[in-house]
């Protein structure tokens, strides 16, 4: 038997199971320099002395450590639903992320199968930092059927998370002059839309090195010979260069709190140039802390900046043609649809 | 309205405004670390253990800041003068920097105007760590004359820094050892001129991080779609790159402690490769202090090594042609022309 | 005299004399992220709270300052030897290196001699945390010959570092929860072959911002110009991107010990993708240690996953030709031939 680790396929894995995912982290100033780096990202929460991590920092680190046992045969990565950030991440904790099995079922090709599980990641003293749902398609490793194949068990995915789950800490608020914002929740309104205007150009050295900085191991993000020449950039890299730009526009938010959900409509690849614009959906007070809850739908796109179109409030993400099916709805442009909930400090709270 | 900051424009600029620029930045060793990364500087004094912040760091991070507020919407960055670095910057230090307008003019085509800014950059104390002037054609958001085009206030700006005004800190000379360098300050004479030899490639990938590490959104420097597929390169980095080809020659150096002027004379972009030579201009003792200071005319190149030439000393930076107008008459591979003051021990100082 | 430094000659040098390389440099966590975005390396040791560096970052930052003194003018790398890490480097620790000319030979064209030195890294409480022997072929300055014409010392180098001058530390060992590794030293044997499957891309990017990070000054990596547009990858690229794909197969590792010897037989640029397999000579248990020591042969290809071969282990490093001489023997993909010492912990001592 060859000792080199080739991932789990989907009969590796069974109801209830549960998995510690390798390798613990510790973060440190240096991986959020890198993070600025790489992202450009300025949320003045993150780049004071506060020692609170960029809660995409918490995420990728997480995240990244979940590749080796979930997604390493992954076909599609198909979903991620109730994303949801709990004790602040700082600087000097060790992360690490615990799984349970809990969704299986055979797809009718024999082939592959779709694992749904449940993600735990903690610090070094046992809280919870973050807790989210993923399901992925895995290949099988063998042609026999599994019990998954009659026997299937589909998980409810929750559909959005509770503004009411929203955890807020009034650490380190950012006052007006720090952050250069000029809104406060107040000021936002469902239905409004928020150009970002600034484009990021992506390239296969900073895709790649914020793919490792992550110690994401999935192989498409960085073989040449695998992918024909031009490596896929990994999913959590539009994200992050997204919620950079939508700094404009949110100059006072204090951090994403919780992902309802999220499409990777297109592919990104090195040479591209990332834009990005954000819909409001819902502004939610969270009575008795400094903030509101903002829900809002990120919209990136690669190479067309639609703030340049001529009525950029007109840009369609999805054609509205019902024929079409699921992803191939999306604007040929549009990478990244995302579902998030920001907190905004309400105007009694801005200094 | 849309929420999306667009920068300021001309007539968003009054005399004596003052503008406190977000996003204050906290500096640690993982910035240290990157700035290394993606430049090779070893001056030594800055790559031990003393905690003194690189003098271009902390110009960087600071220049960043001014970005959002002066030159998002600049049609042209027409030069600084006056950079003098005073209290040194530290490890764990809190920076942020404050602008002055001091100077308006509209131009004659009624489109763009001339902003002068004093900016002061300060710790997390309070003090000084740097303070310089800079001037931006900027653009106008209307076609009406504001009053700035018949009642212009043009400052005077400093031809140099006066080599009084340098601050010379004793802390964590360097030795010998330490800097590898043979020469003190008395070895050098004006009139000299020093090759640097190395040179170093520039990568769409590492220039976009430098100017992201140090949150300068200018979107020239990253948007392709923006720049026909070659982004420019922030000035800060052949800046950064000079100086560290620079240490070749100048070893012993205590850090760059003022820029007097500086001109970027022809774009640089990811794929060229970037040499550099040095003149000295002058050198004068700093009694009571362990340095002297060196004026420096730090020349950068890009593809053309100088010392390559069969008589490097001949290399003629400008051409003498009268008729030529400014920045024309330099020669085309040349890409930076630096005028600043350089610390260096003197030969009793030197263990 | 032009003052910019150009390197040493072969005529520079002398038998026994003692050099101190500039610049000691004071590891910090930044270089810790730094690393780890550029390799992905995920090893448990490295990547927690302990404070333990990995030996290849210390290896580099003390390689990288030999190469000012005795690679700068440096016709070929012909060989390193004897490398053993000693006592092992923490964060904050400051490092620096000492050679000593160990042997002298000028070659009989007249143009080039063989410069082999043995070299000392230090901590900054002198404390040894790595030594090694080095052999590079050094231009020489002009036509005559020198008395290593006639009088060459040539020293023998160690064929290999015995196991039982192997340094073990039982300091901060991973759990298998933390480095999800199935397998003790006990579960290998000599004559296996462990495929690591995953590749991992190369950009001119990433491997400047290596060898930038690590203050290795040689031009050959940087300097387009001088290398018709195609910039050499250092050599230290594919050691640290293939022992972090080595991680596959050796999850427990607790980290290299020693080189025995490596020859870097084809080119790598930028643009290729690095793969590694690992073929296992010999396990020597380390009586009164937790760890036993595996003598590993660690082969990194360039464009070619030999796991991909119909059958991998009859892949021929080396043709059994011998009537093509050295470094021809290799197979053309094959960039690295790497023969080193891994420390594994024993069965016992795997919690």
């Amino acid at each position: 038997m060859n000792k080199g680790w080739q991932g789990n396929f989907f009969e590796d894995f069974d109801l209830g199971q549960q998995i510690a995912c390798p390798t613990p982290r510790t973060v440190t100033s240096g991986d959020v320099s890198a993070y600025i780096a790489l992202t450009g990202d300025r949320t003045a929460r993150f780049c004071g002395p506060s020692g609170l991590l960029h809660p995409l920092v918490t995420f990728h680190v997480v995240f990244g450590q979940t590749v080796r046992h979930i997604s390493f045969n992954a076909r599609a990565n198909l979903g991620y639903a109730g994303i949801r950030w709990q004790t602040p991440g700082r600087l000097g904790d060790t992360l690490s992320i615990d799984i349970e099995v809990v969704g299986l079922k055979e797809n009718s090709n024999g082939k592959t199968g779709v694992v749904w599980v449940h993600n735990i990641a903690r610090n070094q003293d046992g809280e919870v930092v973050l807790s989210f749902f993923r399901w992925v398609m895995v290949r099988k490793r063998g042609a026999e059927p599994t019990r998954w194949a009659t026997e299937s068990v589909v998980p409810e995915m929750p559909a959005q998370v509770a503004a009411s789950d929203l955890v807020v800490s009034a650490e380190s608020m950012p006052t007006q002059a720090q952050s250069g914002g000029r809104f406060a929740f107040e000021d936002y309104a469902a239905g409004e839309r928020v150009l970002h205007y600034d484009g990021m150009g992506v390239n296969d050295s900073d895709h790649m090195s914020f793919t490792k900085l992550f110690q994401n191991s999935a192989r498409v993000h960085f073989d040449r010979i695998l992918t024909d020449g031009s490596p896929l950039v990994y999913g959590g890299v539009p994200i992050s260069l997204g919620y950079a730009l939508a700094l404009n526009g949110f100059e006072n938010r204090l951090g994403i709190a919780a992902i309802n959900a999220g499409s990777h409509t297109n592919p990104l690849r090195g040479g591209d140039t990332v834009f990005a614009f954000t819909d409001v959906i819902e502004c939610v007070d969270l009575p008795g802390t400094p903030a509101g809850a903002l829900r809002l739908r990120m919209v990136c796109t690669k190479n067309l900046n639609v703030a340049d179109e001529s009525d950029p409030s007109a840009f369609e993400i999805q054609t509205p043609d019902p024929n079409r099916p699921g992803r191939s709805r999306y604007h040929s442009a549009v990478i990244l649809d995302l579902d998030y909930w920001e907190l905004m400090p309400k105007r009694a709270s801005l200094r």
